[in-house]
């Protein structure tokens, strides 16, 4: 059932920059208030006054400050100065504006172990508090040294029995110790004081360092964010949902972009658990409609012959426009060529390469409404007469994703498919010639993201499309190590289902590095066709004169000892220079050709069985092998 | 007692690019041999006979070849399988022309508990090798399904007792696991097959994770590697001394600069050892004589202007170049404008920057001699009629360090300084000037390094120099968190000794990568002088118009609840603008400038008792204050 939506909140120390600027980050963005982190206050030129105004100014609340530390359960003389410490801190929060402060457990050796003392003294700070109309939140850290646990500290906070303390909660210190949360939804939820929300990768190192430098925003991450926000939800809390992260990628990253992500990811984490005005659902999305191309006159004609080779035909030309269609079987690909466009300003900025995907969904409309909920930006293209105008949103990188309605009738009520309405269609073979393999879809899209970018990317289209992000793989190309994580729609299956390889280089010195660089960031790095029958269609591909990649002769040695596979079938893979893989579902075939003006490439790829992975293992080969043919055309002399 | 050298090779994991340029740069840096480590012959675009020709051709010995995995004392239909894949390896190392394979510990879940199995597998894998005239080598993997530790793996090839059957150790798998390693010296070392050498940091966190990602070379982690080293080679041990590393960085970095420092740390590490020929003693460090700034004339101009603010003099001219030496108290700057000279060159590639450190040394021939011993480049600067000519050699990053002998006697038969020698001394007050404080030296200089080189700093100056490496901190710049590990000679006290702190960034937006960028990796970001009395020091600084930074009073109301400070010292920094740190052994005084030309700054520091850091808490002030000086000067919009 709808509830109002709750107010949304970012501690500070998630945002990089000055305090202005990340105050500035999260207003702009949309966020209703801001937690103040100390480190922040303490190297800003200006009174805890000048924030109140600043943040006032932008529409922002200050809902907390954060953290008061080593406060409760110390030996004596400590803990009078302890008291007198809150009472400065006090006189900041009331200059800021603010009525609650974050006490979080004592992690000192010195600290005294005993549950009674410790909601003494925080009754003692609630009481100070009380009378100058401030609240004390009190929250268990996972290295606390006596308190680790929400059930201590709300143990501790009953014990206490005072109106100005209450309890906040954090997802990451209670998932990061895999507590139990469920019993979080039968505290009073007005003694909830705070929640905070953080997600993080599953990692095995001390839980400081894991929060410290890993932290992530819900969705982003491994840990059940989602059912914990529910749980606090459930008991009736009714105050803001708040991110609080320690991210070394966040420290680094523009504010306006992370303080985007943050505002996403809550939007969605508060839907997810039930909550707030709730979501139109995610589409079904059943395949990969087409890709468009953004090309000059040159590299149009050169990128067709790549595509005539590799057995496409020229399908049609847009009615109104210098956009060219090639089709083979399944696949639709789109070369954009038309001057003062999208794909003009796409092809200035980053060179030839795919600047849209488009999508096949159940319901266009209820999926650009879910996206446009969740703050992604949505285009329009000038269109002609009678032309259809396909919803289309921006990627965090700026490519266009169009959502193409799975059954025509969806988006022209007289059933007319988008090639019928807006392409004059050549004649001939419309289904693939089936004499040289075939070609029955687009089975993965990879995409190069800069280094940093990569949690930004699995939220977008985990939230927007309810994508399923695969485990992380690590692949050697040789010049760095590449980290790849595919998300995958629902359910997909050979030939169905849209599939996209993310990948993200440290070293500039990768071809994924290399590749973000040279376009300036532009995603689409290799996009990879399904077909039945790989053989047939690698042996024209090759007699046509596809760059396929030579295979080297140790590989197939190798796959010999490593595989339980009879000569001829190893012979057959050696042939045509397939690489080969298997797991327990099923058997993997595939070919990449080199790459396209040093841009991105095609690969070939056949499913058997229920294989669901992309070769992985012999990412290693093809980057070394790609690695070789560019340093023949461009000896190192000439590149770094 | 002098040994001859032990064999030094590299497994070709350790090295970034294709199979031909990792042997290239193992060869041309100096190496006798590589292990061929498996992945890179697959990809490898040849046979393994062109390996053994291209290797031959370098004059590098192929010493192993891995690793051959999950062999022993699995169930019987794969044991067969395996011992085929033996005698298709057995074709390959034939063919490359090396007589040993490695064999790591089974991590299979279906391996059998089973040492006597695991024995007569491997008993029967050496009778195979043995009539090809091929060895094989057992090394228990730490992260092995039954065996762990060397005294597994060794009583396993006790049990086989085959003459084609030896022992492998790894320093990472015994280190990682805090295994005692002493026993390894009372092994009959010609059991001993093959010894593999590697450090790394003490991190806390899963084996396998850490040895895939984090190993570096010896003396640039914290794992006693040279023990380990000394008990292999008290064994009678008389292989080669071999590295294997799985690094992120070293896989993104250029190969000749992994492998130098790969060379350097096998030569100090077997002379720690107490074998091999021996190294020259480390030079006693007793303090940076003098630094040199590489300006043109209007940055010479800008510069002195502001070292005369600071309490500087003009102190002398060089006899016969562009070179101007200021003074105050213990503190020697040069600053160089010579046409055509390295400082010219370094200004050309830099800007204005640091080009030249002088350490004061026991004995500069011995520090020379050792730098040399270990693959340091010496470099020789013209020199006038009558000159001094100074040792001195290239840091990683090319800054030049000279050796200065701290006894003038030890340069100069006549026992004249280098100043009397090479300059004309201007008449003038020698002795700091009391009246505003005094300087008494170059307490630290601090180096702003690329992504990924920290390690080859830590060894060069650990090797080279023998200092010693300070713990890691985490510096939050508002636009990335900066990492920073200070190398300190031993023995360094208040106005004694060498201290560099060495930062790097993995963000481009913070200053110090913001420093990296601009000044294509050189090296020196801020020089601090010691000052018994910083008060008076600064109090004059700023009457003459120093820019030291404004701190914010926000920090100040901060230090008054975080330390007991009476009011009046309170006041005493505030007015003065002064940081203050303290710890248990001492306080820490310090103002900082607002930065040179973007490029480095000044520090004054007060060290009080025995303070022995840096003020690490202050530096997220410093960093935000610089951010927000440099955006006023040139707004966001000018900058990204």
């Amino acid at each position: 059932m709808p509830t109002p939506a709750f107010a949304k909140s970012i501690a500070t120390v998630s945002l990089s920059g000055t305090l202005p600027e990340k105050l500035e980050a999260a207003a702009t963005i949309g966020f209703d208030g801001v937690e103040i982190f100390e480190s922040d206050l303490l190297t800003f030129d200006g009174s805890p006054a000048d924030v109140r105004r600043i943040a006032e100014g932008l529409g922002l609340a200050i809902t907390l400050f954060q953290p008061f530390r080593d406060f409760e359960a110390m030996p004596d003389p400590i803990r009078a100065r302890n008291l007198d410490r809150a009472e400065r801190k006090f006189d900041v929060m009331e200059a800021l504006g603010t009525d609650l402060v974050l006490v979080c457990s004592n992690v000192q050796p010195h600290a005294i172990d005993d549950p009674a003392r410790a909601a003494a003294d925080l009754a003692e700070m609630a009481d100070r508090a009380q009378r100058r109309g401030l609240r004390v939140g009190y929250e268990a850290l996972a290295w606390g040294r006596h308190v680790k646990r929400w059930r201590q500290a709300w143990d501790i906070v009953q014990r206490a029995d005072h109106p100005a303390l209450g309890l906040i909660v954090d997802s990451f210190h209670t998932l990061a110790l895999d507590d139990e949360f469920s019993g979080i939804a039968a505290l009073p939820g007005e003694k909830i004081f705070f929640v905070q929300l953080a997600d993080a990768p599953k990692l095995s190192m001390d839980v400081l360092s894991w929060s410290r430098h890993f932290r992530n925003f819900p969705g982003q991450g491994q840990l059940p964010v989602t059912p914990f926000l529910k749980a606090v939800l459930d008991s009736g809390y009714s105050g803001p949902l708040s991110l609080e992260i320690f991210n070394d990628e966040f420290r680094a990253a523009p504010a306006r972009l992370t303080a985007l992500d943050g505002l996403r990811s809550l939007i969605h984490a508060e839907a997810e658990a039930g909550y707030g005005p709730g979501l139109p659902e995610p589409p079904v999305c059943d395949g990969v409609e087409f890709l468009e191309f953004a090309v000059d006159d040159a590299a149009r004609a050169s990128l067709a012959a790549l595509l005539v080779q590799l057995g496409f035909r020229h399908a049609g030309h847009h009615r109104s426009k210098a956009v060219d269609l090639y089709r083979r079987g399944g696949v639709n690909l789109v070369l954009n060529s038309e001057e003062d466009s999208a794909a003009s300003e796409h092809f200035q900025m980053h060179g030839p390469s795919v600047c849209a995907m488009a999508f096949r969904v159940d319901d266009a409309q209820r999926a650009m409404a879910r996206a446009e909920a969740l703050k992604c930006l949505s285009w329009r293209e000038r269109v002609g007469a009678g032309e259809r105008r396909i919803p289309a949103l921006r990627a965090p990188d700026g490519t266009l994703i169009y959502l193409v309605n799975d059954d025509p009738a969806g988006d022209d009520p007289a059933g007319r498919s988008i090639w019928q309405d807006d392409f004059h269609m050549l004649p001939g073979d419309e289904t693939d010639n089936g004499a040289s393999g075939a070609l029955t879809g687009i089975d993965h899209v990879a995409q190069a993201l800069p280094f940093g970018r990569l949690d930004s990317f699995v939220l977008f289209y985990r939230a927007v499309f309810g994508f399923l992000p695969d485990s992380l793989w690590e692949l050697p190309d040789p010049y760095g190590l590449i980290r790849s994580r595919a998300l995958v729609s629902p359910g997909a299956t050979a030939g169905r289902g849209v599939r996209l390889p993310l990948n993200i280089s440290e070293s500039r010195r990768t071809a994924t590095g290399r590749f973000v660089g040279a376009t300036a960031g532009a995603g689409v790095h290799h996009i990879a066709f399904s077909s039945p029958d790989i053989g047939p269609l690698v042996e024209a591909g090759l007699a046509a004169g596809v760059p396929f990649l030579p295979i080297p002769a140790n590989y197939y040695d190798d796959l010999a000892v490593k595989h339980p596979l009879d000569d001829d079938a190893l012979a057959a893979l050696k042939q045509r220079e397939l690489l080969y893989d298997r797991d327990e579902e099923g058997e993997f075939l595939h070919a990449y050709t080199d790459s396209f003006s040093d841009r991105f490439f095609f690969e070939v790829v056949e499913r058997r069985g229920g294989y669901r992975q992309f070769g992985a293992v012999n990412a290693s080969v093809r980057m070394a092998v790609q690695a070789q043919l560019r340093e023949d055309r461009w000896p190192e002399r000439y590149l770094d």
